[in-house]
């Protein structure tokens, strides 16, 4: 793995500083470029062993190119509001906008690389985590990310050898401590490690780039091209290509399905209805208090057809809740901010912290619905969203997150009498749109992806409850007792 | 001060739900009419003595509203990361964007009651406290929130009453906890300090409203009631007038100035440059480091005419410091979450952690600069942005963060030299737009504005500093000196 990084590397000062004119100018024009067009952000990882040189290539790349556009992202240990959140969540938060460029000091290699040296991870749980990076990565590429991973290397005499010539400058002395050396006698682990960790992401979207560390001026150089030819030949693309993997959607064979077998006529009456919502919003309301959900936290996805009655069932959970600790939110246009980052990125910064809430009245699910149908997005980057999509609630539920996804049927007379009573109830007008009605006349469309989404995305911890709602109390009640049930489950309570 | 509110009001059930149902219809469709006009944001503060009935009628609010557009903002004790921010700084960022109703449950009035009355302020400080949040609430005002604040009263034996009532209701009991029994042996002590505190805060642009807590369905109609009238009231309004309250800008009796009695000719050869640089850089790199500076943050500022160097001059103090340590900020337009929000909002969301360092490239100055001049802002605007530019850099001062700000002043002559050869050198072409030639022409309302900004706003603890930047090497080494002493001064080191 390190063998070429082993080679010997050098460039002296001269040719260094004939490059550095040539090289500064076009890093500049590239990154201006970058921020004129707007479409794709840069992520700069670098990684490597102590000593490597990683903080001075980065302050070289301060000295190259425009600071007001290059952020550098570093972690330590994680803040109490990031702890509350799963895993990934800080890397979310830092992501880069478009246009911009940001250098990752620490990196979501960092946590696994350093739990397994400690033994505080098994392989296992190593490759797992690999596992879940490698999607990650492919997201982010497939967002339209130019993504750019460097691992500085040294030999075991040559980090003995930086270190000690760190220290003899008084600049840079501080920069050497007593666990840098302690760190120089787990070498071996590392470079195992290490070696593991790049073989197993070293993938054809996100490959590694291993750098000599050893000579500054050749780290620079090296670094330094590698960035500039990535972004001059991605800058000069015309579009990104959008390929369609996956094998189209198969044929439907006949109109039944999951929506159309559903027995849509089961009611409530009046006087059952108050007594059984009373019993599950009391229930709910103690489970919400419950020292089980201390750490814990829940999210609510609410998604149907126009009219199938998502707001009226979400007032009637919120209702058993504290109002500091639920938050809805409704999904509509991205902000340009929001839009500025991959599509995922905007639930992300909603995700509810410990003991808190989260209900939001559509959702993710976007993406394979309404972006699906009205062609929002190219037939590759929905047919990539089921797996993106499961993999993002698999992060929430691992990290302790309660997710229970909601899909409120009803038929379409059922849908015309309610647009026709809405347009009479004069508060309730605003309500219907032209464009429900043109949601409308796709009726079947949705059925079919709200089918293929119920399909791929139902799983077992975080599953999709369709609720007949043609009759709201029945719906209502339904969608209260599965909330408490589901939680009563993952609370264990 | 609460004796309005301890006449006794009482409203039954019947005529309740009458009014309910009206009252409902309306809330919704302000609510819609302001989320559609986008013109302003809503901000609830629910305040008042343990029982009163704030979580209820927040509850109430919710049952009448749409949950999607209402946020509850709810503060404990600060998280790490808030800690690390000046005491408003949570608050800021917790400010809902306009179209939308923000209720706060907790405000920036609880830590400063609740230290009063735990003795840890005294009443000059608590004072100072309230002045502060005058001139804040002024801020929010004059940037068009609509500011309601609501104070739930009860009498002691009526709030011993109250939570006897909490208690005895299984669904309500959890509410009342041992805490709250103790804190009734300070009612008195409570309504000294609030009576207090609502007095020196009860100004015209955000009146106190103070309510009788005592009866559910009387509070949440008050509630109710005045949120909906002032909704009315508002959405009604054209649009929001600008009155300019400060005498006109003084006229100008000659050309002399700060800015045109400055000695431009000064100039620093290369080899003694290089020398003084690096003495500089040197020993800001030191500081940045230092213990001293652990639990504090640096602010610059830069602001300048177009070409005076400013990028420079910042690339030669990040040459010092670490990149994990420091972020430039490039001011430009505002994205349309920005936008959304009081103009100071977008520098809030950009200030330092503890021993970090944010530089801003333009910054919030901007407002009597190129605001003031291009008419971006009414003339009633900008006047009143130099006391909430003041009361802003005073906030982080107080909360320990260093602020410096630099105006870097070339001659004409200068400028057009630069311009000139940025034309011609390949790289630095992109720097040079139509808009620069624009501004150019208006050199001297710049100036104006430069002088008039400088005289309203350099304090001793964040003062300006007036850089000759005609000879770049001058301003660098000139910035960088003053950037140390400031800090040595500021770090007693």
């Amino acid at each position: 793995m390190f063998e070429s990084a082993e080679v010997g590397h050098a460039i002296d000062k001269k040719a260094f500083r004939k490059e550095e004119v040539t090289l500064r100018a076009r890093l500049l024009d590239a990154q201006r470029r970058l921020r004129d067009q707007g479409r794709f952000p840069v992520l700069l990882l670098i990684s490597g062993v102590d000593g490597a040189g990683k903080s001075e290539t980065l302050a070289q790349l301060y000295e190259w190119m425009d600071a007001r556009f290059l952020s550098t992202l570093a972690f330590t240990s994680p803040t109490d509001e990031e702890r509350e959140r799963p895993f990934m969540w800080r890397y979310w938060r830092a992501l880069p906008p478009r246009g911009r460029t940001g250098a990752f000091a620490g990196s979501w290699y960092s946590t696994p690389i350093a739990h397994r040296m400690a033994g505080e991870s098994s392989r296992v749980e190593l490759d797992r985590r690999l596992d879940e990076i490698n999607r990650f990565e492919a997201m982010l590429v497939n967002e339209g990310a130019l993504l750019l991973k460097f691992w500085l290397h040294l030999t075991r005499s040559g980090q003995r050898q930086r270190l000690r010539k760190l220290e003899a400058d008084p600049r840079t002395a501080w920069r050497v401590t007593k666990t840098s050396w302690v760190r120089t006698r787990t070498y071996d682990a590392l470079q195992n490690v290490a070696g593991h960790v790049l073989r197993l992401t070293n993938t054809s979207w996100a490959p590694w780039s291993i750098v000599d560390g050893t000579d500054d001026n050749y780290r620079h150089l090296r670094v330094g091209r590698e960035l500039l030819a990535s972004l001059e030949k991605r800058l000069g693309e015309k579009s990104v290509k959008k390929r369609v993997f996956a094998p189209p959607v198969a044929p439907v064979a006949d109109d039944r399905n999951v929506l159309s077998a559903l027995n849509l006529d089961r009611t409530l009456a009046g006087k059952k209805y108050e007594l059984e919502l009373a019993r599950w919003q009391g229930r709910l309301a103690e489970l919400a208090r419950h020292r089980a959900f201390a750490r814990r936290s829940l999210v609510l996805v609410f998604e149907g057809m126009d009219a199938a009655g998502k707001g009226g069932a979400i007032r009637r959970l919120t209702a058993a809740l504290d109002p500091r600790q639920f938050q809805v939110v409704p999904v509509a246009a991205p902000t340009d901010e929001e839009s500025a980052h991959p599509y995922l990125w905007r639930f992300w910064r909603q995700l509810p912290r410990w003991r808190h809430v989260t209900i939001f009245d559509r959702s993710w699910y976007g993406r394979v619905l309404v972006e699906r149908i009205e062609g929002f997005c190219a037939e590759a980057d929905w047919l990539r969203a089921y797996a993106e999509i499961n993999d993002f609630e698999h992060e929430l539920v691992t990290a302790g997150t309660i997710v229970l996804k909601f899909w409120l049927q009803i038929d379409r007379q059922e849908q015309l009498r309610r647009f026709k009573h809405r347009e009479k109830v004069a508060h309730k007008r605003f309500k219907i749109t032209p464009e429900d009605w043109r949601n409308r006349d796709k009726w079947r469309d949705y059925q079919k992806a709200a089918v293929d989404m119920i399909d791929r995305t139902s799983t077992g911890r975080a599953p999709w409850v369709i609720v007949p709602a043609n009759d709201k109390n029945f719906a209502r009640v339904m969608i209260a007792q599965r909330v408490v049930k589901h939680l009563e489950r993952a609370l264990r309570v």
